[in-house]
Parts: structure tokens; sequence; C-alpha cells
């Protein structure tokens, strides 16, 4: 499917009016359901349809391995994905409960558990990467986004190794880049464990909790992160990295994990 | 309190490092309790909060007017807020029902009629502004945003009639900055019919789905629209300007409201 569409626009400059075709991003709606039953409807690019279900459904703490899926079946036309899973109980239950967490934020008084609550602990992992590369990286995710470059109107995510990108993807929304990221990871036996995470987007308290949970050491983001964000990182010794531009970056925690 | 906090950073610039302190975005979670049950979390900039939870529950469709609402306490501190609404029914069916709205999206398969469903109308008025009026006012909006200047961490919007700014918030969600830009609205008895909104984000179906239902009839931002977004301000008769920048935007819908 298409992630941009052509559209007559009327453009103004200098108080002159043109009519001219423009590209416009695409914002897919697909509604999931699981074991049959209506779970959600994300707002998304429609591309790595697959990759996004499950990255999302890991982020949501519904399943934790792909072991858990019995069939995926997606109806591109129609907006539709049929995902069967192990655990057939429990369903009102989880959609109900997880409620707090998908609406952009945390549960409630427990917020700051949240990551406790779901079994994270901090990363001990000493994987290191040259301050240089990470400049690459983010130049790289900058030049690969055409997507961004026609239409202003997407986010993009990749996942590095020590020398290179290796999964790339782009969304609408900056969760979904992320959950794409994390579901073909999945799906293709990629561990996670010794990655750098980069961002078009801000990182957010949110952000930061789904590469934790997934084991990321390594997060960086071409712009800002919050004080949240910086907490979380330190708690579990995250490093995260923002504004990583051009020749500089700012370190917010970890800096061991960065050569210079 | 505070929307920003100083930290400690590591800048690394040309391969050099320096330890220095910069500006950080407050992110702070507010738990809603509504009608003495835990509601949701939002997670926000703390300024406006009580502007930020009654826009919220007008997004959300939970309340229609300032009426029906019968009290409101806010414990900044412990980031609590007690809101006693006059509908003491049905919670449960609210929370639940509403879920899928808020995870940034629409109810699954009847996402298209999310409109309709809430009774949105056509938008009939005929208000009209200059195109020049249009790009000053996003001018100032960037010029206004010392916070984003600061810390490259929140979104802005802000409500304006013929002449000038009204309203003006700054959020570290582009969804709460407009509920902020709503709520107040509505406290202040300020129509919305006759007024232009403007934001720094990017426009997705969800945000103008929110200023539709507000009767809203100009949505201009400094960033790109989704295709959906311009298909919903089509189907309601909605202005909607995106890249308003400079001495330049694109028309996307409603030319007719906007003079050169």
């Amino acid at each position: 499917m298409e992630q941009k569409k052509q559209l007559l626009i009327n453009r103004v400059k200098n108080n002159k009016n043109e009519l001219l075709e423009d590209s416009i991003i695409v914002e897919y709606p697909l509604t999931i359901f699981l074991n049959n039953n209506e779970f959600v409807t994300l707002l998304c690019s429609p591309t790595g349809l697959e990759y996004l279900i499950i990255g999302f459904l890991i982020s949501e703490g519904i399943i934790r391995n792909k072991e858990e899926i019995e069939n995926i079946k997606i109806d591109e036309e129609k907006g539709h994905a049929y995902i069967d899973i192990k655990d057939k109980t429990l369903f009102a239950e989880k959609l109900f409960g997880k409620r707090t967490i998908t609406t952009g934020c945390g549960k409630g008084t427990v917020f700051y558990n949240v990551l406790d609550s779901l079994g994270t602990k901090s990363i001990k992992n000493n994987f290191k990467i040259g301050a240089n590369m990470v400049l690459d990286f983010s130049r790289q995710l900058n030049q690969d986004s055409i997507l961004f470059l026609e239409t202003g109107g997407v986010h993009s995510c990749a996942l590095c190794d020590n020398d290179e990108i290796i999964l790339f993807h782009e969304d609408v929304g900056r969760h979904n880049a992320l959950d794409k990221i994390i579901g073909e990871a999945l799906l293709r036996d990629i561990k996670l464990e010794d990655k750098i995470l980069i961002t078009s987007g801000r990182i957010s308290s949110e952000m930061i909790i789904k590469t934790t949970k997934n084991g990321i050491p390594i997060v960086v983001s071409r712009s800002a992160p919050t004080d949240l964000a910086v907490k979380i990182a330190k708690q579990f010794n995250v490093t995260l990295i923002g504004f990583a531009r051009g020749n500089r970056m700012n370190i917010y925690n970890g800096i061991n994990r960065i050569t210079m």
C-alpha cells in the first residue's frame, strides 16, 4: 500500500495562490482483532504491518515472544488484522487493565512502578559505541527518511549494531515506528541487548519504557528527551542521548557506553 | 510548578566531552480521579492543569459543558486531580467504551463514523481571515514558545480571533496543548466557532476530530497534516492549513475562508 498520496492543494506564497499537486502522508486505520475480539485501532503508516502488530502486542505486554502467536492474517484493503494468540483467557481483563498504558501514560499512582511490575531489570550490558558512529547513524537516519523529506509527516526509527543500520522504519506515529522495529527484531530473531536505537522523535517516558522493557542499552534521539525519560534511564542504566545532530549530541545518562 | 529543570549533562562536540548545565522539559504524570474512580494518567507539562483536565474530559466526550462539573481539586505535589461530575452512572461503561479513542485512534470499524456518532455537524460558519494574518499568528506562535527554544521538548497551541492570539498553551504532548486551549475556552466562556486554532504539531485525524467536535472552523499547523485529517476537514467543511511558515502555507481545504 502507498505511504503517501498526491493531492491538489492551494499553495499561498507572498499572498499569491497557486493550485498544485503535492505529496501528503497516508494515515491508515488498522483495527486489530485479538482472538476474534476487537482490540484496538492503530493509526499508522501502512508498511510493516505485521511487525507493527507484534511490536505493539509486545509493548502492551499482551505477548512476550513469537511462540505465543498462533496465527496472523491481515486484510489490507479493509484495514483489519486478525491475530490468534495461545492465551485465550483473561481477554477482558487484559484489555481493560492495559488501558491506561495505551493512552500515553502509566497506570495511575503506580506509574513509577510500571517497569518494576513488568519485570524490567537494570541493563547490565557493557556494549560500547564510538561517539562518531552515533552521529553517523543519526545522519543516515535523516538521509534515509525520503518519506519525511517528501511529506514532513513521519517519524523514523532505526536499530543499529556496531557497524551499521540493520532495521529501519517510518510511521506517522513515533511509537508505531518503534513498535515496528521491536516487532521485526522479534520475528527475525535479532537480539536487542547489543543494539542502538535511533529515533527522529522526542524521547518521552513511554518511549524509553518500551526500549528498556526490550533490553536496548543505548537510545539516541535527534530531538529532546523529557526529565522523566532521563530519570528512567538513570534508574535502569540506559544510555540516553538527545539532540544528536551534525557534530554534537547531549548525553543525559550512561556516558560509559560511549567512546570518544 | 516548574515546566523545565536544570540538569548536568555531557555535551559532546567534535568528539570532545564537556560537562555542563542544560534545560530539560519536565514530563509530569497527572492522575485523574473521576467521581472517586481512578480514570487515567496524563503525561503533561505542569501548567494549566485545570484547563487540561476539562479539555481532556470534553475531548473524551465525558462532559459536554462546564455545568456538568461539580468540583475540581488538584494536589499538584502528588500529581492527583479529583473531579466530580454530575453524571454518576455508567462510569465503567464510559471508561471502557472510550478506550480506543484515547489510544490515538477511533473505535475500530466505526472509525469513520466517530464524528457522526458524536453528533458533529458540518461547520457552516463563514468566518474569514487574511492569509497574511495566518502567517503572522504562526510567526508569533513560534516566537512565543520560549520553552521550546530552551528545551526543544514541547508543542505549542494558540487560539486566535481576527486580531490577535487570545489563548496560548505549551505541553510535552500536542494533544494536551490543544486540550488546554479547549478547556480554558470552555471555562472562560470563549466561543470557538469564530476562532482559528494554530499548532506547532502535525495534524493527524485525532487532532482535527478534537477541533471539529468543538466547532473550530480554521485549523493551522506549522507542520504537516495527514491524508485522513484532510479527508475529515473536507467532510466537515473545516479550513485546514499546513506548513504555515515564513511567507507561505499550504491550504488543504476551505480556501473560501482565507482572503488574499
